[in-house]
């Protein structure tokens, strides 16, 4: 830590414009229809446009919906496309194909998850999740709890650093955030998966934060189901649909409530008893939003492309940069950093704090620099390897520096 | 019926060409890119493109994703856009503003509503339905009653001419298909839903196949729950956001389990309690598929430059000019109707069936001519009177007749 901040101390927006000059991931930022003047740090809410992914939807609409029309189901395979496109999206989160399926928003799936994980723990009704989890996570478990009753369902709170040792005898499954959205901290799947099993537990991991951002490892650290998010670092359109993972060895246990006729063995039958389709099918529901989940479906083809220890090399080393820049230029401006230090436990993101941070954030959407604000304090950048540059990282924290200026040192 | 027979007994195609001259709605024919040489009998599964539509899409895409990027969520009402259209589709079905939001699919969208109506009958466990329901619709009530089990959710089947008089104070909750998906049979809405009510139980009207192609009345009917299709009769795209229906009388009363952010008070104070949101918006759950609802708006836009009691008379008018050169041309050929002869309890739709309809279907579809087979013996052929036209069903008749002579009399 002492070591990293000593090598970048005297960095300069020069030295940012010379290691983006030998970025081996530069030329994926040509792909992207960023828009001029704009500093775009938001691609963990919200994925810019790219060229492949624009002219993919624009066939799907005037052929495949267009022209083949409702024999597109078959014939350009919309029926099959949850399942392909969830064994693409398999490769990055490390699950070997036939585990991952994209359907549904991540709210809607972290509800078939906890659910189907409670059936497979009928012995157990504790949900454990940290304090202050991402909102929708937090929100569906109390839906849950509340149809389900207390006898059956009770949700336990503890600290994000209390969870690996949280896990006993009445806990049915772990509801783990990944990548935090307000700090961008990485829990230790590994580890934390270990000791929920050893406590007899399953985990449902969210990772609406990592996916496509940091190399993620679902069938190595043994996880059991885990779910995640289209529209953020894997650039596939707004309110894009999400997708669920369950490990091999669950899926013919487990029944998830949400059974919809898509995920019936045999759909086209119109039969009337649902019977669940073999593997990770009957995690699917209504009919998939095909112009949503084919942009996201060429989204994910170009990140397909990228290498992912090219992409964690090249986001570690923005964040890196973003962090030595903000300690430069931002000291002694009421700011406090609000993202690990230490890179391997941090995500594509650096959070910072101000008491003036919604001010700041709208001071800087105004001149060009988008970044996120999230209430009280925080200001947050995400880094997307795909098309940020090292002079992104160093022209916001500048940016943020002059904007705290201008604002002036009211902390009101 | 008589006197509908009569009438069209001499019927010609000329008569349906000069039908077709005179028809009020003819202009919206040109709005939608329909393919060259295709008779698509099919809007019932899948609605075509429109020129509209399209545009908007690729204006969504360009503009609003593209360059307004996260700031679209505010700038270009995202964020509003589920009950902005929600009220756009109410007027199609007879509701009020603030009590239709579009999020999520049909089946989830059940689910949500049938355990909002348990929760607002707490002393009583059936959910009323009829046999043979529309698959999804019954494949969600047997996940509901599964995950809740037997001391709180039991099924009760009836046939579709006895749900009229099946509540009783056991009945929380009728799950009702509007129109029938195999027969186009229309129930009577003020008949059943004020039966529901004497008994004491609510009601949940599946608009799948009625939205769009006939009127509804839902306010009128003192209806409880409904829910609908965007994909079918509003052209709204592949596997397009459904909506649901919630009686403004419930709505503050009504939890739904579903309980994602966007359905939040306050969504973006990213509170760690779950508060449902005021009236219709608690019966949203995740992020809205912005592209897929955006296509869905321009759709029915397009749909509310017509006057619905016009796409009715053109839609009666249509069926009626199918079944009259059916009887003719089909006659002695293994066919029987599957369609209520009364239009007055008649969808958008016509069924036939036939011992070797699959093979049928195959054969009409290689000749241009799309609509549906459902096993084991259904013909289905949808007729949607913006772009369908009195010669397309009979050029159907003409066509069905042909493949049948040329399939053979083989029933096997």
């Amino acid at each position: 830590m002492r070591a990293a901040e000593a090598a970048t101390a005297a960095l300069s927006r020069a030295d940012c414009l010379a290691r983006d000059a030998a970025d081996p991931l530069a030329g994926f930022r040509e792909r992207f229809l960023l828009p001029e003047g704009i500093l775009y740090l938001d691609g963990n809410s919200l994925g810019p446009l790219c060229k492949d992914v624009r002219a993919r939807l624009v066939d799907v609409v005037d052929r495949e919906w267009g022209v083949d029309l409702i024999q597109s189901w078959w014939k350009n395979d919309w029926v099959g496309m949850p399942r392909t496109l969830g064994d693409k999206i398999g490769r990055l989160v490390g699950a070997a194909p036939g585990q991952v399926v994209v359907a549904d928003s991540t709210s809607v799936n972290i509800f078939k998850a906890l659910a189907a994980a409670l059936d497979l723990r009928p012995g157990r009704r504790v949900i454990l999740h940290e304090t202050g989890t991402f909102p929708t996570d937090g929100y569906i478990a109390q839906g849950l709890a509340a149809l389900l009753g207390p006898e059956r369902v009770v949700l336990r709170a503890v600290p994000r650093d209390s969870l690996v040792h949280a896990f006993d005898e009445e806990v049915a499954v772990g509801l783990l955030i990944h990548a935090h959205y307000k700090t961008g901290h990485v829990l230790d799947m590994d580890a934390v998966t270990a000791a929920a099993h050893a406590a007899g537990a399953v985990t449902l991991w969210d990772l609406a934060h990592s996916v496509g951002a940091l190399p993620v490892a679902l069938d190595t650290a043994h996880a059991d189901f885990a779910v995640g998010c289209g529209y953020k670092f894997l650039n596939g359109g707004p309110g894009g649909p999400a997708f669920s993972y369950v490990a091999e060895r669950h899926q013919d246990l487990v029944h998830q409530p949400l059974s919809g006729w898509i995920g019936h063995l045999r759909p086209f039958d119109f039969a009337p008893d649902y019977v669940a389709g073999a593997g990770i099918d009957r995690f699917q529901c209504g009919t998939p939003v095909v112009l949503a989940m084919a942009t996201l479906d060429a989204a994910v083809d170009l990140m397909l492309e990228a290498d992912m220890a090219q992409l964690r090399a090249k986001s570690v080393a923005m964040t890196e940069t973003f962090i030595a820049a903000f300690d430069r230029l931002c000291e002694g401006l009421g700011f406090a950093l609000n993202t690990p230090r230490d890179p391997a436990v941090r995500g594509s993101q650096v959070c910072v704090t101000h008491a003036r941070a919604g001010a700041l954030m709208q001071q800087l959407i105004a001149g060009g620099t988008v970044g996120d604000f999230r209430p009280p304090d925080i200001l947050r950048f995400g880094f997307a390897p795909l098309y940020n540059r090292h002079v992104d990282a160093w022209d916001a924290a500048e940016r943020l520096a002059s904007a705290a200026r201008t604002i002036g040192g009211d902390a009101a």
